[in-house]
């Protein structure tokens, strides 16, 4: 176990009452283990109290964390029984990835025990030592590499797929192995789809080239979003896209200690309420990122999450014109003591790339 | 909706004394309206009773199926209020993959509803209806292709991740998108492990390669595994290939409509415990498989699964000496009204690749 984490979290189970949490995310228990596990439909479970860590492993998905007792099942059909025989009849926080197929009897099993959602390891995980903040760095240097060769790849004709290739290959010649993740690659109308599925749409002049896509590299991911314009652009693509990137400037100026992140996101609002697009900017413009692609910090509207130093987020406003063409400008942030750094540093001028 | 998949259902939920389902697997949600949908971290619901379908819809991942009502809502916060407030006060099923921080606030909300794990989905998509079957056996003809493509291509200090590679671009040239499924490939003691995460091992003469590998094709998996020698083997190599082959043809053969899914696991760790390698084969012999890689019918040693026509899973038995190499034979079948028939129909005699 890595006992500084742990610490963090166990002081986190002692402000909310927890005597005992269920850990289930493989994201949880790599950052309280430094080991990956992959138990695939099946399940495993570290469960923390403050003097002890157990683990339940799925036979083909075993991890041997130092100071943490292990107990194995096969595919026996015992995996809820075991892991109900594991716990005490305590306050009991389950983390937010427990399915249902398990917590549904494992709460007929234990009647005795109260359960509850926990964010203990989640929340700890929020404010990242300057050791994860390195790879980080060094996750979102590769990345903007990577765009800075891929982008200058384009040609007419290409598809979608065949662009999401041509950063793959880029992501491999930079070490980063072929299967990490997939590039979002959006042209013309489907950049107006924020989580456009990429396809075999081919790439014409006047399309908008909007990509996001990260990697996790050595752990730590990387996530930006970038838009182009093919050959040419129309007066309103160039509006949208000064409207977004404003919108990108402001939310950026507003990050620092104390401020709350829905603030942050109202910053990017306004400048796009402002210039008439607020009906077509649909989602949040902040998700935390770190082992995991999307982590805590979580903005949403109801709820009030105060920014701290450490943290590490993105910053992605955008505007999406159904049926035409959409703009995302998607930066990661880590907080300083007085404002932020920029993780990655891809040139976001508006671009015609030829 | 697809009625008749819909009609399915509902009679299982009649069976099972459920007035409401709530459905949120993307897989199971296709099954019913023919539409994907991506959530991420967010959530889409589809709810059934026997005379309405509701949906609620994360607003970046909605789809519009007809005759059912649509709900949207946007990063709010306001998800679960949502969702409690879509449901009858009548008993509830949920289906396997409700994350808890979903939930367990729903049961706060609804302390009304008694909630309960329903397979009602999961159970209708068992049983293939002659299109699905048709199009499980052209995923698996199209990896059948892409196995004697790939395979061919071993050449010595490759890594796991380039022979990986080869089987992408292979996909790639039949058609099949370069994003749907990361190869597991296995050189030397890798393959001992049965869920080995590919890097960068080099391949040398005498290595067992390992490759198992499938893809989603127009919304219905394959997946194979076959093991194959490169340039030499041992005679414990040989040993080890005939008796895991003799276990996958038994198995086979015992397929059946009426016998258990645990008899077919039976017949294949009875050649295997014969041989003296009882103690190297730690997983289950088969998984279903169809719009999910995983599916029902999932075998484990306490359920008595009865084998039906229709169902599609797979026969994978396997022995791995841990430090050395392992072997996996994985078909998949569908089973007919006297037995079975195979999905793939790649050679498995035992070969030395040069």
């Amino acid at each position: 176990m890595l006992q500084d984490r742990l610490a963090r979290v166990r002081d986190r189970m002692r402000k909310n009452n927890l005597e005992q949490i269920i850990v289930t995310q493989p994201q949880s228990i790599f950052y309280l283990t430094g080991m990956w596990c992959n138990p695939m439909d099946r399940l495993d479970a570290l469960i923390v109290t403050q003097d002890s860590c157990r683990m339940l492993c799925y036979v083909l998905a075993v991890i041997e964390p130092e100071d943490c007792q292990v107990s194995v099942y096969a595919d026996t059909g015992e995996t809820v029984r075991r892991l109900s025989e594991m716990l005490d009849p305590v306050a009991t926080g389950v983390d937010g990835w427990l399915h249902s197929r398990f917590l549904l009897p494992l709460m007929q099993l234990r009647t005795d025990i109260p359960f509850s959602v926990s964010r203990c390891v989640e929340e700890a995980r929020m404010i990242k030592t300057p050791q994860e903040i390195a790879l980080l760095r060094r996750a979102s240097e590769i990345t903007d590499s990577v765009f800075a060769d891929a982008l200058g790849k384009l040609r007419e004709g290409m598809t979608e797929l065949e662009l999401g290739g041509v950063f793959s290959e880029s992501f491999e010649r930079h070490g980063v192995g072929r299967f990490a993740g997939d590039p979002m690659v959006c042209f013309g109308a489907g950049s107006a789809e924020p989580h456009h599925a990429p396809g075999n749409a081919r790439l014409r002049p006047g399309d908008a080239v909007s990509v996001d896509t990260g990697k996790r590299i050595d752990g730590y991911f990387s996530d930006m979003t970038r838009t182009v314009f093919f050959r040419r652009a129309t007066e309103e693509q160039r509006r949208v896209y000064q409207v977004v990137l404003e919108a990108n400037l402001a939310a950026l100026e507003a990050v620092k200690p104390g401020v709350l992140l829905s603030e942050i996101h109202q910053a990017a609002c306004r400048v796009i309420e402002r210039a008439g697009y607020g009906a077509y900017y649909p989602h949040r413009t902040s998700h935390g990122i770190g082992i995991d692609c999307h982590e805590e910090p979580t903005d949403a509207s109801d709820r009030r999450i105060p920014v701290e130093e450490g943290m590490c987020f993105s910053i992605e406003p955008g505007i999406y014109l159904p049926g035409n063409f959409g703009v995302r400008i998607e930066d990661l942030v880590v907080v300083t003591a007085n404002g932020y750094s920029l993780l990655n540093h891809a040139p976001k001028d508006f671009t015609i790339m030829e």
